[in-house]
C-alpha cells in the first residue's frame, strides 16, 4: 500500500539533536502526508556498541562508529549531521562531493572560514541544503514572519532579542568542556538561533558594536571541589547594532542568567504595530495592532491554532500547543519536500552563513572595541583566507 | 537489528484522533525506547476509499472500512478505538471477546449504561484497558499530581477547574450535529477530561449540585442563512461539589466561552500551598509554597524540564516544550508497556466510567434542581440497569 | 482664593478603612477639582487617647470616642461609617434623622433586616446615601461596566467572580475574632465586593445554590499554642446561579486560598466577545472582540489610561497606574458631588442591600441545600419582619 | 490640635508634575503621620489667570506668573521645581542662595553644564536637595534595591533595562515641540528614569557604547496635513555597558515603541539569583531563588504588601496596590522628613548628576561612534567648563 518513493537516511550523531531527527523522520509522514518517505538506515555515534544501542532504540537498520561508512553507505540518499560544530565541515563536504543532500545542525560550523567553504561546496554541487535552526519552525515565529511580511506591523524600526539560559548560572557548575573552546561560549552556542531569527525577522544587519565577556572566570574543577580553575570561554555576549532597513537591533546572549530556560524572545517594533514573543511560551504570539482604537488597545495573545503556520498538522484545535519535537519534525517536512521537488528551502547553508558572519563581527567588534560593519568582515574574509 | 517482540495496531476511525493515535504509534519507539514496537498494520474509517487514503498516509499496510475486519484480523494485536462515542462500546465488546487490548478514546461510551458494560466486560475478560484522558499526561499535570501525592500543599480544600472553549461561541455559527446529541454538547464533549483531572487531581467527587444550560438556544439551519433552528443539547454546564475528602469544588465547562480556545484550567488549594495550570500554556506548572518567607513568597512558575514526568524523553533542555501530539505518545508507550507487562495502567476503563457517573449525576442534578450523591447515581444505575 | 463651599466630615473609625478616607477627603480636591470642599471635623474611635491620636495623625480638628457627639456635631455635615458591620444600622439611622449624608462601609449591615431598615430610612429622609464598594471604581472596571452597557461583548451569557484571599489559609493561624460571628467569615467579609461586582457588571440575580463550608474547624486557640479551639463561622463560600437575563454565574469566596492576595477576579462573557480582570493587578483589563479576525484573535490587555473613566484626574501617562488609594478618592468624589448637587450616586445604600439580599439567599441555600429565588427572600423577609 | 511644625510649600509649575505635588504634599500628612506638616502657600504657572485657577483647584494660597515671587515668599519654606527642563538651574539656585530646601523634577538639568552647577552650588550652600526620580520609590522597586543590598541575588552580572512608550509612534503624530530640542527627545525625556534604576540598583556605569536615532525622521507639520517636516531629535536610543562591578548593562529607550505604555522595565541577574520588573504592573516583583531545588523553581510573583518599604501606609492588604500618585507622596514625605531632621536623603541632586553624566557619554558616543568611559566625561567637563 505504501508504495511511494523513499529516500533512505543517515544520522551522524545520536546525542540529543539526532535522536530529535530519528523521531521526526520516525513520525514526520504520518503527520504531513509527504510524498517522499524517509526510511531510517544508518546511525553513526562515536561507537559500535553506542551506535548499536541507538539504532535498536531508535528504529535504524545499521549502525556505525565510522562516519565514512554512513556517507557512503548506498542506501543513504540524505545525510543528517547533529555532531559538534568543528566536524561538520568534513561530514559535509563528503556528502556534497557524493551529491547527497545534508542537513547540518546549527552552529552551520566552528569558524567563519568553514562555513563559506561549506556553503560555497554545496551551492557549486547544487545540492539540497539545509541549516537546522528550528526555532524558526515555532508555528509563533513563522507567524511573526508572514505578519512581518505582510507589511501587518508596519516599516520595522526596532527589533530586541535575547537567547538567555541558565544551566551555567550557578558559580559552582563544574568547569567541563563547556569552559572550553569559542563554540561552546555563549556565543557560539546560544547565539546562532536568536541571530538567524533577527536576520530572518528583520533582515540584514549592517554594522554592529558587541560585548563578549566572561563573567564567572573561575570555577570547580570537578563538582564538589574547591580548586578553581580558569574559564577559557564566554558566557555572555551582547550587542547593539543597525540593520540594513535602518532599524536598530540590541541583543543579549547568556548562559548565565538565572531563571531564564529557553529565553529565546523577540520584541520587534513597526511603524504600525509590535510583536512580542518567548520561546518558553511558544504557543503565543503577542501583536500590537495600532489600528485600533486607543482606548481598546494593548497587546493582545494570539495563541497559535490550525490557520497559522503548519499548526493543523498538529492539531485541529487552537491553543492545543506544539513542542520542541514538532519544530524537528517541520524540518525533516521540508527536507524531504526539497529533495523531492527541488525546490526552495529555508533555512540553508547560506543562512548559517550569515549568522556566522554576524558571530565573526561580533567576536572582532568586541576584541577591538569598535563598530565592525558585515560587509568588513564578509570581504576581509575573502580576502584573507581564500 | 529490530529483532525486538512487536505488536500490531489496529485503528478504528481515521479523523483527528486516529491520525494523531496512528503519528504516535510512529514515534513511540523511538523517543521512549520501548520494548515493545507498535507496527501499523490495519485502520478502518466510514469508506473504502477514504481508508485507502488513510492507510497511505499514516503508514498503516492495510484498510477497511469495516471495524468487524479489523478487530478480527489476525496481525491486529491491539485495537484503537477513535470513533464516536455511541460506537465505542460495540468494537470494544468484539475486541474484548477476542482478548485483544483496548484503547478507547474519551468519553468512554455515550451512555452511562455503556461505560459500565464496557467497564465489566474488559475486567471480568482480564484485558489491558485503556481511556484516552490525554491531557492528565501533560508533564505539567503529571507533575502536579506527583506534587499532590507526596503532600506539598498539603490536605487539599478547593478545587476549582473549568474546561471552556469557543468554538461555538458566535450565534452566526449554524446547528450542525453539534447542536444535535448529549454526548455532542458542552457536558458530553469537554466536560469530560476536566472532570477526569478533578478525579486523578482531587480525589472521588461525594456530591453535586449542577446548572446545564443551552444559552444560545437558535442557530441559523446553515451558514449565511437567516432561519433559525432549536439547539437540542447543551452549551454551557457547571456545578459546585463536594469531594469525598472534605475539599469542596467548582466546576464549569463551555464551547461558548469566547477568547478560550483550551481553557482546560485547573486550580487546586491546599493547607500547605496552592497549584495552577492552564492548557493554553501547557508547559508551566504555577505553585504557591507556603513555607517561604511571606515577603518573599508568590506564586511561581516551573517551567517543566528534564526532572519532571516523561519530559526528558522528548527534549533535555527545561522550557524547550511539549505539545499536543506528544500527550499522545506517552499514552502509546504506556498502552504499549502495559501490554507488554501485563502491568498497571492508567486511565483505565474504570477512571473512564468514574467520569460518566460524575456526569450523570450532573445531568440528574440539573433536571432535578437538586443535590445528587455519586453513590446515588451508582447504586440506581446497578439497581435498574442489571 | 478658596472661598468655595465646603461641608465639613466626621468619620467614625479611625482603622484602616477610616484612615483611607481621611487620606481621601485630604486629597481629593486637588485631585478632581471639586466644586464642594472637604473640611476634616471630627474622628471618632474607641478611646479619647485613641481618637485625639488619629486626629493629629490625619488633620482633624476634633476627636471623640462617643459617636452620637461626632454625628450629632453642627460642623459636621456629612457622617462616613467605617466601624464593623453591627454598628453601622444604629450610626447610620442617626444620621439620617438629622438630615446628614451618610457614607456606609461595607457590608451596609450585618444583617438583612438591618440593611433594609437603612435603605428605607435614608430613601424616606430623601438623604445622599453611599455604600463603600471601592472596587466597583478601579478604573478598569468602570471600563468594564462601560463596555458591557454599550454593547461590546454582546449579550451576557456567563460570569466567573471569585474574592480570594490566603491571610487565614494556615491552619496555625489562630481562633481570633475572625472565627467568630457570621459577618466575619468569607461570605460576610469577602463576598459583598464580588457579589456587588456581578450585580453591577451583569445584573440582577434570580436564583442560587451555594455551599458554605467550614474548611479549617479547629485553629489554635493562640499562637504557637496546642490547644485547638473550634472555629465558629465559614471560611469557604460558593455559588452557582442564574441573573434574570439568562445567564450563568458562578461564584467563589475563601479566606483560606493560599496565594491568593486580593483574589477580586471576574471573567465576563458575551455573545461578542469576554472580558476578564484580576484586583492583583489592576490596571489592566483583558478584551476578547470576537470580531477580529480569528487567525489574529486573542485576548488583549487594555492597559488603563487619560482615555479611561477617572484615569486622568490621577495621571496622564498610560499605564502608570492607580491603586487602592484611588478609589477611595473617587468615591470622595462622588459623595461630595452627590452632596453638592443632589444627583444621583452609585452605590447607594439600595445596592449594599440587594448584596444583603444575595448573601442571605446564599445562606438559606447551603443552610437548605436547596436552590433558592431572590425573590423568595425579598418577600419573606418583608413578610417576616415587617 | 494640629499644633505641629509645619513647613509652607511653593510649587513652580502647574501642569502634569505641578499637581501631582500638589496632590501629594495636601496628602503626605494623613498617610504618613510626618512630624513636619506642610501648607500649600504659592504656585506659580506661566499667567497669572492660569495660577489663580491652579491655585484655586489645587489649594494654595497665592499665586504668581512670576517664579522669582514664589522663591523669595517668605512663607515658602521650601520650592519644589516641576518646569521644563531648561529653567531648573535658575530657579534652584535662586532657592539654594536664599537658603531654602530644593526639590528639583527630573532631569536635573538640560545640561550637565548645568547640573554640575546646580549640585555643587546646593552642596556648598549645604540645603536639602532632591530630584523627582518617582519611580524607584515604586514599593517593588524599593524591595529590589533591598534584596539586591542583602545579597539575595548575589553579585550582580547583568542589568537589562529599558524605558519604552508609543506617545510618538505613530507616524502621523505631527512635529511639535516634542520634535525640537535634544533634551524633550527619547534621551532627555525617558532615560534618566531608567538611567537612575541603573545606577541604583546596579552601581555606577563605567563605559558604555551608543546608538541614539531619530527613526521617524519627518512628521507632519500639524495634525491631517501632508506637508512633511523634518523631526530634530531623537526618539530612540540605546546603550551596552559596563558596570564598576562587572556587570554588563543593555539599556533601550523609545517613544515610538508601538504597544507600550509605560515600559519601564528592567531584569538583573545575580550569582544567586534574578529579578524582573515592569512599571505595567508596578505591584509585582519577580524574584528567582537560585537556592530552591530546580525541578521546584522558576520566577515567582512577588505582590507588594504591607511587609514591604512604604506599602503598609497605603492599604493592609497585600496585592491591593499601589499607583503612580503613591510614589509622589513618598517623595513628599521623604523631602519633609529630610527638611525637619537634616537627615539623609535620596536621591539628591548628586543622584541626579550622575545620571546627566551618563547620558552625556551617550551622546558623545553616539555621535562619535565609540566606547566612552564616564570618568572621561567627568573629566573633560570639569576641565572644559570651569
Amino acid at each position: 500500500m505504501n508504495n511511494r518513493s523513499t529516500v533512505g537516511i543517515g544520522i551522524v550523531g545520536g546525542g540529543y539533536m539526532g535522536k530529535a531527527h530519528a523521531v521526526a523522520m520516525a513520525a514526520v509522514g504520518a503527520v504531513f502526508d509527504t510524498g517522499l518517505r524517509p526510511t531510517l538506515e544508518v546511525i553513526c555515534t562515536t561507537t559500535e556498541a553506542g551506535a548499536t544501542a541507538k539504532a535498536r532504540a531508535f528504529g535504524f537498520k545499521r549502525a556505525t562508529a565510522d562516519w565514512r561508512n554512513l556517507v557512503d553507505d548506498e542506501t543513504v540518499g540524505a545525510v543528517i549531521i547533529a555532531t559538534p560544530a568543528d566536524s561538520h565541515r568534513e561530514i559535509a563536504e563528503r556528502a556534497i562531493q557524493l551529491g547527497k543532500p545534508v542537513f547540518c545542525e546549527k552552529p552551520l560550523a566552528a569558524t567563519l572560514e568553514d562555513a563559506r567553504a561549506m556553503t560555497a561546496a554545496a551551492e557549486k554541487a547544487g545540492i539540497i541544503n539545509m541549516t537546522g535552526f528550528n526555532y524558526i519552525r515555532t508555528p509563533a515565529t513563522q507567524l511573526a514572519r508572514e505578519m512581518i511580511e505582510a507589511g501587518e506591523i508596519g516599516e520595522l524600526t526596532a527589533f530586541r532579542g535575547e537567547h538567555t539560559e541558565d544551566f551555567y548560572a550557578s558559580p559552582d557548575e563544574p568547569a567541563t568542556w563547556r569552559a572550553q573552546g569559542r563554540a561552546n561560549g555563549a556565543m557560539g552556542d546560544l547565539a546562532p538561533h536568536m541571530v538567524n531569527a533577527a536576520l530572518t525577522l528583520a533582515g540584514p544587519i549592517e554594522s554592529l558594536v558587541a560585548d563578549i565577556a566572561t563573567i564567572i572566570g573561575q570555577r570547580p574543577g570537578r563538582e564538589n571541589t574547591s580548586d578553581l580553575q580558569p574559564v577559557h570561554n564566554d558566557d555572555f555576549g551582547q550587542f547593539i547594532c543597525r540593520f540594513e532597513n535602518g532599524a536598530r537591533g540590541q541583543l543579549m546572549f547568556s548562559r548565565v542568567a538565572h531563571g531564564r530556560k529557553m529565553g529565546y524572545i523577540y520584541e520587534i517594533t513597526g511603524t504600525k504595530g509590535a510583536l512580542r514573543f518567548n520561546q518558553e511560551d511558544q504557543n503565543s504570539l503577542w501583536f500590537y495592532d495600532a489600528g485600533l482604537p486607543a482606548a481598546r488597545n494593548g497587546f493582545r495573545q494570539i495563541l497559535t491554532g490550525p490557520e497559522h503556520p503548519d499548526y493543523v498538522n498538529f492539531c485541529l484545535g487552537p491553543g492545543h500547543g506544539t513542542g520542541y519535537q514538532d519544530q524537528i519534525i517541520i524540518e525533516a517536512r521540508d527536507f524531504l519536500q526539497a529533495i523531492e521537488t527541488g525546490g526552495d528551502l529555508f533555512p540553508t547553508f547560506r543562512d548559517g552563513l550569515a549568522v556566522s558572519e554576524v558571530l565573526e563581527a561580533a567576536y572582532v567588534s568586541s576584541d577591538e572595541g569598535r563598530w565592525v560593519g558585515i560587509r568588513e568582515v564578509r570581504s576581509q574574509q575573502a580576502g584573507g583566507k581564500e
